[in-house]
């Protein structure tokens, strides 16, 4: 049974202190677990010098040094198959992947308390986003060993609604079957669900009239943080759409955005912070930073024993986590706009950051525009250039496109504080790119600059 | 705790009387449950005249009328998405579709119960095969709403065995996988087996030498009555293969050939009797066979609730069940040959029955022969002709074909007693025809008969 009509559970309400009592509690415990269990973490402490006693305040949790992904390949290669970060061979029920682009597969192994821990999370996030006991919910994945495909079923079904797998099914199949069984909720990319939509128009299939859609969870690409991309879905499916983070490295569902939040202009994600302690750091130096700045997420689990995940170091970028008012009633901090995009995004142009996804923000807010693009990077002179490549809308006159270009320009520059170059292109060029609805990141981000 | 190194309960081992005590007991308590909950059973049985107070023993389940998919189909265009088969709308957790060759999908809707039970029944099986607790084990399949793939993982994680899912993954990437990960067993159809066998080979990977896999789970095509093929198998991947076989429409694990019995020429396979009724019915008549003769796998469920399935026609073609000695020790009625093919798949020609597993069996026998065959049925005078398509192996001199022709045409004649004509293709006419090692049906077994 839910707590309340928004809130799953008691304890995303408790007072601050309370939260933080846990977090402290939880937090000590499991520092000594990985250090007394887990090789790896035992070797890491002993050669930075502190001790699971060392741990007296929430804050101390920055004496620990912190662990990426690097350092998971190194010892899963020396150690295989899951390397000396694993507390236990017993009781170990799920299996996950992570791939980075070169390399290996990082491998993931879960416990059954961890996995119940998944489990609770997801139907948490989900029934803040608006599923509910009874919901048909469809998850539009293949089912790699992914965890969030996985706790994303397990979730819905926690919380008493059914969920329907689609793995291996096209686009076609999902659309059709999504209306005739009356789905009422799925889980895709913001790309996909586009697809989806657009899947479905060429079917002849009126979303609108015949779609019992009413929430979308948005997985693996940002969405909060791209507000011109979730109106663009929320007009397609008339159906609220929540950011839902979930990580394989750190035990998964570390975020949501509650339904209430999706009204916000640019929403802030809830965060699951009786299981995560959440830091951001400068990803250059590893300094934490403080309020209203953006940085790398760092994630510790509070309750992750098969491969404990403690300082995780996520290359994604956020702002800093506040506490604000939500009108669901949760008291957990939020961090506004979700995922913004990976530290690898983020473009360095004339010494200014910034980020693909506030560029697509700003292309996808101007109706003439269709919604693809390409960011051509350059060198001009002694400096870099941003070409910011865009489609005008099938029935936009050529000599509107000076206009068009203009009008992007001026966005780009009041936004970023940056001037692009706009390149208009026919429609097709680019959308053609994409398989499913999903252009490639080598895509979409060309890096055509001179080499130093 | 398994309860003995060879079977997982108690109950597989119990004397005779005592099973068909519980299964009468469990008999009566489904038909009364099916009759007060689902509209659709109590309707059936209304029409029948027949009520569940008409159950004494367990030979009355014949006073009971059968069901077959045409009967969902029309309950579920009717009443839309299960139809009134459904007993609930309550705890429906899973969800499951199976598709005919025409028409819209079947819907299946499980309950709690009802998937605690195929987990635990497929971790019987599993454990019958061969899987051990610390087990790695793949499942090759990219999870569409089948209860097959989902319903083993269950099965795997409730044994102690660790699922690794692989949707959406090609060939290369699950064999290189299942190589670099030290899987231990895996489950796909015999097809595909044979085919990642192939693709091992093409990427220069020697399975003798690296692969770790000990145990298949072997589903959706006959394999135990097709020894030729399982030998074929068992030489590429020196690993057990056993016979799994599940079905969505009567609540999962039906039978499995346990480890003990792949030594058999041809394996049979246990029932699970505690949870299902096993008749076998001729096929046209509907009278219920007896031992010594083959017919429709006809079922009922003894624990299913969501939707009931009792006296459920299969078309799928067994042997009826003998009682017979099985050193594994468990004490349930075994089936010779598990699964041999579909009603659809007999061959009627001059009046005899013939299977196409037959002929694959007889094909795959001969060295000098690829694996791949084609059927194709023709008119010849006032009678049926089956002409063998087979291809000779690349090193095989054209003057040897029409001997090898000769071999066939004699081993069919002694297997079936009716002559075929052999006519054999160059290597790569059939085989080319196959995605992924699979050839549809369609291609398999040409009909060129004249019309009447």
């Amino acid at each position: 049974m839910p707590f309340t009509k928004s809130v799953w559970s008691k304890v995303e309400t408790l007072p601050r202190e309370r939260i933080e009592e846990i977090q402290l509690i939880r937090l000590q415990r499991m520092v000594k677990f990985a250090y007394d269990h887990s090789p790896f973490y035992r070797r890491l402490y002993e050669e930075a010098g502190v001790t699971p006693m060392d741990i007296h305040e929430l804050k101390d949790i920055s004496k620990l040094p912190t662990v990426d992904k690097t350092m998971v390949d190194a010892v899963q290669r020396e150690n295989p198959i899951f390397g000396d970060l694993l507390t236990t061979s017993r009781d170990l029920v799920k299996f996950w992947t992570t791939t980075g682009t070169t390399g290996p597969s990082r491998l993931w192994a879960y416990t059954r308390e961890d996995w119940e821990n998944v489990s609770y999370l997801y139907a948490r996030g989900l029934y803040g986003a608006g599923v509910r006991p009874g919901d048909r919910f469809m998850i539009c994945a293949n089912y790699p060993p992914a965890l969030g495909p996985w706790g994303c079923g397990y979730g819905i079904e926690y919380l008493g609604a059914l969920p329907i797998p689609s793995g291996g099914w096209d686009t076609k199949k999902r659309v059709q079957n999504l209306l005739d069984w009356g789905v009422t909720g799925f889980r895709a990319t913001p790309s996909y669900t586009l697809h989806m939509a657009d899947v479905a128009e060429e079917m002849g299939l009126n979303l609108k009239e015949r779609s019992q859609v009413r929430v979308i969870a948005s997985v693996g690409e940002p969405l909060a943080a791209v507000p011109a991309t979730k109106r663009l879905i929320e007009e397609k499916w008339q159906a609220n759409v929540s950011d839902m983070v979930g990580m394989t490295e750190v035990g998964g569902p570390v975020m949501f955005v509650c339904q209430e939040a999706t009204r916000e202009e640019m929403p802030a994600a809830h965060l699951n912070e009786d299981y995560f302690l959440i830091e951001v750091l400068n990803p250059e130096t590893g300094e934490v930073l403080g309020p209203g700045q953006e940085g790398e997420l760092c994630i510790t689990s509070l309750l992750l024993y098969g491969m404990p995940g403690i300082r995780y170091r996520t290359k994604d970028v956020v702002r800093v986590p506040e506490v604000d008012f939500c009108p669901c009633g949760r008291t957990t901090m939020r961090i506004r706009g979700a995922i913004k995009g990976r530290t690898s995004d983020m473009l360095v142009v004339k010494g200014i950051n910034v980020y693909t996804s506030t560029l697509e923000n700003l292309v996808r807010a101007l109706p003439n525009l269709n919604r693809e693009f390409q960011v051509v990077l350059r060198t001009r002179g002694r400096f870099d250039e941003i070409v910011l490549r865009v489609e005008p809308m099938p029935h936009i006159a050529q000599e509107a496109y000076p206009n068009l270009a203009r009008t992007l320009v001026d966005k780009v520059k009041s936004a970023v504080g940056i001037t692009v170059a706009v390149e208009t292109v026919p429609p097709g060029t680019i959308s053609g790119l994409g398989e499913q609805g999903v252009i490639l990141k080598s895509k979409r981000v060309i890096d055509e600059r001179e080499k130093q």
